[in-house]
């Protein structure tokens, strides 16, 4: 448990030294002509993200904002915002589509907020990889590469609106993960351009793993301007809901069709009634009383999935996955959208970050259903993590307090199944198993020695100059 | 242990009724125009298949023929065929590449060697699917499909010369195997038709798990003329070599790498020295000494096997994968072609088929690298199995007698490392983990009541009529 800071001692937010009215006009005077919002109803509604499916991070983050917003129209823009923060000694926070749970959009002690949307720009794309400007979103980028027969490996269930660059600075994994693992997985990030935060900025090329240096750092260890990512061959996929009269029958089954290596898929999600109950437009596939497992399924492999599941559950959805204009795809009750439509209707849950342990996998399920029946309403996603099946799990959580959310994860973690605390704003704090194996510390004293870059995400980082 | 007979309880060939003479004439002239050849030097040859691996086998099957060889031209043919052998009660054992190493197209009681090679027509491609006859030869499969982005999911090191049907009747996995599992997981085979040999022989579709019952079989479950498989996405595959001081370096990163979920790959294939110094062609890029890993990886993926692999060994080759014409490809020195490298130049050396725990693998390697070091010379090649990385051992061994094999057998099962044993003929006794939880028994009394079909392949089996 070394790695979950309980919230019972954790800090509140801090406040790094704000810049100046003077230094912040000064930094705007040598903007030039590069894009600028000082409204400050824009600037404080821009800085926020989805940080309010946390009530505790709602309380501390509510109301911070940014000074201003600086949108740079490319990378040339982008290095001279970060030389007149350098300068000026201006905070400055990387944003996008603004879609992450964890604050990492959002400024602790005000300076720029660095709008990156404007560098979509696909470079190129190859059979198998692309590179692409971090504010590329990441259905652009599908619908782009899906011509030539690919798609992203993987993506969050808010690809209608987040970029790439967010993702990697944030994400970890999602829609995807069962077939290729986590970002954190060798391969799954193949490069990374960063700017840095001097006087003088330089561009650096991280290639390999060294692109892990900027993965889940919330923009900490540099301005991320453009990635690499490996593609992933893009089937036909199809959406898919089984209904079961047992969450663990369901659980079972989606464990099967996850290590059933013949059966092409993107997404395995079981999902424990009630919470189908509040799922809006899908409800008329979801029947009363009954557990879920949300899938995607490659076209090709439908008849084999189905002699899998054999009579075990009953089909209520079949359709193609369509995710174009105006559509709401089946994702969109997957990862962490499973909890925004329960917060759609009901303010008082929250959710935990949960990675089973892949060798006891259903019996550790059934022991936290067992140990919290209607106070953790169990959500999994089947994922690869190091090479093997498991679940990240999900869970609504009926919110009392701090304190008991804090007993509940140390309940998790007493019994082998991690929690990354999405209660909490810091690299350090959260990330837990998404953790990834790279000095980002080392490389944030190399990039950002004013400790500018988003101010106070990477808790152990204290200013070298 | 129980589904392995020891060597020394096993019977001898088994000599089914053959067919007498005129009962040969009388279904030769029922055949009517369709190709058949009698010259018993071509029949003798055409008889056999790659059993002389085996010296057990080797023994017992060497000089084993058909009466006759038919050669359909088309499905009608064969029903025609089967119609004659059931009403003249004529065996009838299917022939197309000959590539196996069991005997499966070995008649042990004459009859008709049905060749099939002409059913090679490619009914139809689907993005993801193809279905095609029996007859079809893998690498023409894949010259057809890879026009439009795909290809087999897996084939055996014999892709040049090995049809679908053979593969699909006596195969079980291969390259591909590292990312699809072997032709037992589910939807590995879609669908197989097959011909019944019965006076008035039906043609039967076997959808999804149903196609099982002729995996494997060795062509006793009814006549297969067509298939349809599931397709791959087809990369640009790059041969790679890599040379290690230590074998178990090899293997330890062999299996890093097969665990990458972020790495494409279709082959890992550590092999120890000194079986490089037999390797013909490739000795150049083997150093004296070392062994290797032989590996077909994703060119996109290419640079994250490089990042994986540090300085843990020397890559010295790397080249794009051709198996056109006249080229013989990198997997030529994989799968059962390890041990033909050897054989061509050593006949003393025969081979085994282990398949190593998942969940100790490292451990149960080194362990039966001790206890035969001079003796049984490793080389495995890395799969998925029922969800998960494992490895398939096809150790080259040193052949001194029956018994001695078979004790080495019994301490690989009696340490946990199964043995689906190559130095029998039935199905039964040869398929151990290889087996597919099907009734196909109980499927061939269905469609061969009389026992024609290649008789003494399922042992047991007892002809109803």
């Amino acid at each position: 448990m070394t790695d979950v800071s309980p919230l019972d001692v954790l800090p509140g937010p801090i406040s790094p030294n704000r810049a100046s009215t003077q230094a912040l006009a000064a930094l705007i005077a040598d903007l030039g002509d590069i894009p600028v919002v000082t409204d400050s109803t824009i600037v404080r509604r821009r800085s926020r993200d989805f940080f309010w499916y946390s009530p505790i991070l709602n309380e501390q983050l509510n109301g911070k904002a940014a000074d201003v917003i600086v949108a740079p129209r490319d990378e040339v823009d982008v290095v001279r915002v970060a030389a007149a923060c350098a300068r000026h000694r201006v905070p400055l926070t990387v944003r996008a589509g603004g879609t992450g749970n964890y604050g990492q959009a959002v400024p602790l002690a005000g300076g720029v907020l660095l709008d990156i949307t404007a560098l979509d720009a696909i470079e190129w794309i190859r059979p198998g990889q692309i590179r692409v400007g971090a504010g590329a979103k990441m259905n652009a980028i599908d619908a782009e590469t899906q011509h030539s027969g690919f798609e992203l490996r993987m993506h969050p269930s808010t690809k209608r609106t987040a970029t790439i660059g967010g993702f990697v600075a944030g994400g970890s994994g999602g829609i995807g993960s069962i077939s290729y693992g986590g970002l954190r997985e060798r391969g799954n990030i193949l490069a990374a351009r960063v700017v840095t935060l001097e006087p003088e900025p330089r561009v650096i090329e991280l290639r390999g793993d060294a692109a892990q240096k900027v993965n889940r750092a919330y923009g900490t260890t540099g301005i991320i301007t453009a990635l690499e990512m490996p593609l992933a061959p893009s089937w036909p996929w199809i959406d898919v809901v089984v209904a079961f009269d047992d969450f663990m029958d369901c659980v079972e089954f989606g464990f099967e069709a996850a290590l059933a290596d013949g059966i092409v898929k993107k997404l395995l999600a079981p999902v424990t009634w009630p919470l189908p109950s509040y799922f809006g437009a899908l409800k008329s596939w979801c029947p009363e009383g009954k557990s879920i497992l949300i899938a995607m399924i490659a076209e090709p492999s439908l008849e084999s999935f189905k002699a899998l599941l054999g009579r075990r559950g009953v089909m209520t959805l079949q359709t193609p996955t369509d995710d174009g204009p105006g559509k709401v795809p089946l994702y969109e009750y997957t990862w962490n959208h499973t909890t925004l439509q329960v917060l759609k209707s009901d303010r008082t849950v929250t959710y935990l970050q949960c990675l089973y342990p892949h060798d006891r996998l259903l019996a550790k399920v059934a022991e936290m259903r067992a140990m919290f029946p209607d106070e953790v309403l169990q959500h999994l996603e089947f994922i690869r993590f190091n090479g093997q099946v498991t679940c990240s799990g999900l869970p609504v959580v009926r919110y009392r307090d701090a304190q008991r959310l804090n007993e509940i994860i140390a309940l998790h973690e007493a019994h082998d199944v991690h929690i990354a605390n999405p209660h909490v704003y810091t690299v350090e704090d959260g990330s837990r198993y998404k953790r990834v194996d790279v000095d980002q510390l080392g490389f944030k004293h190399e990039v950002d020695p004013y400790g500018l870059l988003n101010p106070g995400k990477m808790r152990s980082f204290t200013a070298s100059r």
